[in-house]
């Protein structure tokens, strides 16, 4: 039985859960504050850090680039042509370059300050670094999430998917991070067409449906976010 | 023929210089300084980060983590029983954890602040953020060492090498940020002593010998930094 440790706004957790629908695995989930490290979530994952995926009573797989490769290690040959990763050593490289782009320099770029200021200080108390969001940061990650469109939209009109021709754990990770900032309406849309065009088929995938029905209850989200249509 | 640009002050560049040296791989080297943003560099890897490989007329392979996913997908099986990561998935997983834990969490929390602050600040313009090392941020990088030597130091005493009984991609990772920062002098190996035996194993390894012959102009290595008895 699996068990993922997530958080609804952690766009590295969304990732996972992603990945779960589309290799059609079926999992408990455990919400987590990972701010309030909590002795026994930090004895699983030392860092600290979501998500955190367990398989049975295994050792803990700890990250979303490691959940990743985990799942298609124990699963992706199943997925025959369906796999969401490349057999080629190269087309691997590229996915994964795209995955750790969006999960890792994204979220520094982007989620840590809209995400980060917007949602997450205001669920911390004082002592966990709780406050009013601030507006400097707020121009930051507004400032560098037009570049990171940008470059969703010059990926999806060069390649049918972002990684190339096929769907990978690259279109996964970039439409989990985009969708956090997507329910907090910061993503015009309009100005990047064929990230729009990309964003909508990974969104009508039944994969996508629980992360469209994620609801914080002190913000709910833009009107759009759940919308095929948008 | 493989081609990496890196930087001798770069803990992931020096991990793929590990790499490279255990898979007894020959390799051309460009020294590389991220910082000047050099427009040859980003049409490479537009992330504009170190180290990126490059292996004949194919894509680049950008990023640490993944070169070495792919050396180890492209040579791994000829290094037979020497072979740096574990057949076994959930093996696989820890040593990716603390690979990712010594290329990114230890880039992050000591290297930024103790190689930012003291190297990499004195050999930038001032435009392209240099100036003068700040004290506060130097403190900061100091006491989050002292946090990281202590999990070497509980890894090396809990298990013969640092993922597991075999060396791996892992005790690479780790190897290559410590040396940076031992490079300055900042490492204090008489208070973990678990740490030390394990790191003297590594830098006894021929493939460590080309970073013990880095040389910055500016600033001269720590006196123990070459002395395989240190």
């Amino acid at each position: 039985m699996l068990r993922l440790f997530h958080h609804p706004m952690s766009g590295p957790s969304r990732y996972v859960r992603l990945l779960l629908g589309e290799y059609g695995l079926s999992a408990s989930f455990s919400e987590e504050k990972p701010w309030q490290r909590r002795r026994e979530f930090l004895a699983i994952n030392p860092a600290g850090a979501l998500p955190v995926l367990l398989d049975g009573e295994s050792d803990p797989v700890c990250g979303a680039v490691i959940a990743g490769e985990y799942l298609d290690e124990t699963c992706g040959a199943m997925m025959r042509e369906k796999r969401l990763m490349p057999e080629n050593p190269q087309a691997r490289a590229e996915v994964r370059r795209l995955t750790e782009w969006f999960l890792v320099k994204f979220e520094e770029e982007v989620a840590r300050y809209l995400v980060g200021e917007r949602v997450f200080k205001t669920l911390m108390s004082g002592n966990e670094g709780g406050g009013s969001p601030e507006a400097t940061l707020i121009r930051a990650g507004r400032a560098n999430l037009k570049n990171h469109l940008k470059y969703v939209g010059w990926l999806a009109a060069s390649r049918n998917w972002l990684a190339g021709s096929r769907l990978s754990h690259a279109d996964m990770a970039a439409a989990a991070a985009l969708s956090v900032i997507d329910y907090l309406g910061e993503i015009d849309w309009n100005g990047e067409p064929a990230a729009h065009d990309w964003y909508a088929r990974v969104k009508s995938r039944p994969a996508f449906r629980p992360l469209l029905a994620d609801r914080l209850p002190s913000l709910p989200p833009a009107s759009h976010y759940v919308d095929l249509d948008f």
